[in-house]
């Protein structure tokens, strides 16, 4: 089997105002749709990052890939190193909040994009669901939590007519959004991305939320934005309200003082995003649990490895998850499936995406009982709807949006937004 | 794909007396030869130890193989791990130079030994080199050593004629040895096995093949049979002469101070023989090589993840073996070629089995330039010679062998001998 063709499609598609430690969305998130075509007729689709940095990697990529076999991974990871040493990318150092956007991570991110189309093509070509080629699934379906967002009514610029959730800012409107969220899809769990607000009001937040739900493991994510004191004052209101405490405060080093002054469990997307700092967090105890994320750790197999050496090390395993489409959702699904110590519901943004902006025919997946089902459809399961994906490369052409900037757009509200980090 | 046939054959072929800490090697060795049949008309081949424990987790899984699909690897360790617990195989202690033969790796080991089957045959169900499945070659050839013993002309039963290679004690035996094995293979680095006799004798063969092969990397394999001041003292007699030092002293905590107080780079397949050691290893620093064996490191992926681990933790990556077929020679040969930070030459008995008992079709694989060639067949590219599986079959039945006992084999030459460790 050889590729013959390969397909790197950037999109748009709307995402809601919802606020973060950098700022807030922008209203429109970018991806990459890849495709590849075989010489034995089978295709295979992938989801990265839309970023202009990210796009020009997979377009210099994709050229050297005609004649490929999608089995030789190996062979794969050799070009995308070839060609990203060739661009040494620019750094994407905006769109800190995506790690997977950073220049560092510019082969894992080529890598993961391509190797998870060559997986499904695989997988077709052999007429098998994706997930036997990782060892076949230990789970027939994947949990994945609600995620809460702080969030305004509608973007200050009125580029479409405000989303259906509303206003998220108070206790109230949080538990609300939660109520929602739960009611549609049945998420057992629930993860409110903090370090927006002012931190005792995002404990305050979880505490309703508590209240509102005692029985859902609940966590918070500050991104790194809360001082090792703050966080040490929050972990002590929040006393044993958490199921985990996702980057209160950055850095390997100060996690680690965090874990050692409070005992709690941290877990993180920020400071284990690659195998080197995975050896470095070791060393120090900095992180109890890994929030993976295919995209940037290099695939669907390095992912398993990660996880491998998770259970090695005695560290939990979940997943991380930036704004995405349905490919990416059931990709993630796929490995989260083969992942036996997958220890925690895992993070999505699917359901703040509008449910007529899917690229994959028959629209959004469903989500049900919080959980994504594994189909035994050959490869990921998935096809393109070609209007769908024309609609949002041309939403892609006429938006404006080239490289995510949550600071940016926070400056259209608040002019004098600085992005300092721990800003609380 | 569905298995519908599980055949595991135990067999025994002629050994040498190879000396070692233990004792000497008996006049047989025993695998076993693992073959599976597909409903797709498919078949896989294995091989794994050969010693009652083994055999009787072997014998146990198999029945319960019938039906499940062979890219099910996750399902096949779940049906290994249901047996192993019903079971708790009795402990192999004897058997303490075959890491592979302790109880405890008694899941890993089963496990590999149909995983590799099953590897097999989905490649060639797929009719591409199992190299494939696991990424692709990043090598063509995978390097060997030349693999030496201190050994006697013949076995003290003379059960058969003597074999070709004579006695090795003397430095002017093991350098001749060195000679023949390098004009007959084109091996590049050489390893002494060690542990057997004076450590200052041992060092002083070092020294002579030092001088024979003076551009030979060099390593010694004393078995953990040298206490910490003997280890340190051939240390300062060796000095810069070797390329590793291979398990010269017992234990994480014994290997870890050794190498504070040398700096020297030691290799292990003795006290980092499973990802638990593994973790312990890396927080003492114990070793700065690993010495993968997939037959008890679960298999041909787990030996990928053991290499992604050792790449994380900066640790150097090479293969241990133990008395083998062609079968294994060739499973090493392709998880080798895929695993790109295969830092040294891997070891291999092979060299030592005569070369008319090989069970598969046209008798032993070549190792030229040192290396094994990858071929373009499918799956290992072996096929089984049924002849020659059938003779070395009633070896096994009539040998009277059912474990490998190289202490009590010792004790017929030397009735007093004990199995102390280390000796000297």
């Amino acid at each position: 089997m050889k590729i013959t063709r390969v397909t790197v499609t950037p999109i748009a598609f709307k995402d809601a105002p919802l606020l973060n430690a950098a700022g807030i969305h922008e209203p429109y998130a970018l991806r990459s749709i890849i495709e590849i075509e075989t010489d034995s007729g089978h295709i295979g689709l992938g989801e990265s990052y839309g970023d202009a940095p990210a796009l020009a990697v997979l377009d210099a990529v994709k050229r050297e890939l005609i004649g490929l076999d999608p089995f030789h991974l190996n062979r794969l990871r050799e070009i995308v190193r070839g060609v990203v040493a060739r661009m040494s990318p620019a750094s994407a150092a905006r769109a800190e909040l995506a790690p997977g956007s950073h220049a560092s991570k510019a082969v894992s991110n080529a890598y993961s994009a391509f190797e998870v189309a060559c997986l499904d093509a695989q997988a077709r070509y052999l007429n098998v669901p994706l997930v036997d080629l990782l060892g076949g699934a230990v789970r027939k379906e994947v949990p994945f939590s609600a995620y809460l967002f702080f969030k305004y009514t509608e973007h200050i610029d009125s580029p479409y007519a405000p989303d259906t959730w509303g206003e998220a800012i108070s206790e109230a409107q949080i538990v609300e959004q939660a109520r929602r969220m739960i009611n549609d899809y049945g998420f057992e769990s629930i993860k409110l991305k903090a370090g927006a607000l002012e931190p005792e009001h995002e404990v305050a937040c979880i505490k309703a939320l508590k209240r509102a739900f005692p029985g859902a493991p609940l966590r918070i994510d500050p991104n790194g934005n809360w001082s090792l004191d703050t966080a040490l004052r929050m972990a002590e209101l929040l006393g044993n309200d958490l199921q985990y405490y996702e980057d209160p405060t950055p850095g390997l080093e100060g996690m680690a003082e965090l874990h050692r002054r409070t005992g709690m469990p941290l877990a993180t997307n920020m400071v284990v995003t690659d195998f080197d700092e995975f050896r470095r967090s070791v060393a120090l105890n900095s992180v109890q649990i890994v929030l993976a994320d295919h995209h940037y750790w290099g695939g669907l197999r390095d992912t398993q490895q990660l996880a491998r050496m998770c259970d090695t090390f005695g560290i939990g395993v979940s997943m991380h998850s930036n704004s995405h489409l349905g490919i990416s959702l059931m990709a993630m699904t796929h490995v989260a499936a083969s992942v036996e110590n997958l220890s925690y519901a895992c993070d999505t943004h699917y359901p703040w995406q509008e449910p007529d902006e899917e690229v994959v025919k028959g629209g959004k997946l469903p989500i049900r009982g919080g959980c994504v089902q594994l189909s035994d459809a050959p490869g990921l399961g998935l096809e393109i709807d070609r209007d769908q994906l024309g609609k949002l490369h041309e939403l892609y052409q006429t938006c404006g949006i080239r490289q995510r900037d949550d600071v940016g757009q926070m400056r259209k509200y608040r002019p004098d937004w600085r992005n300092v980090k721990p800003r609380y």
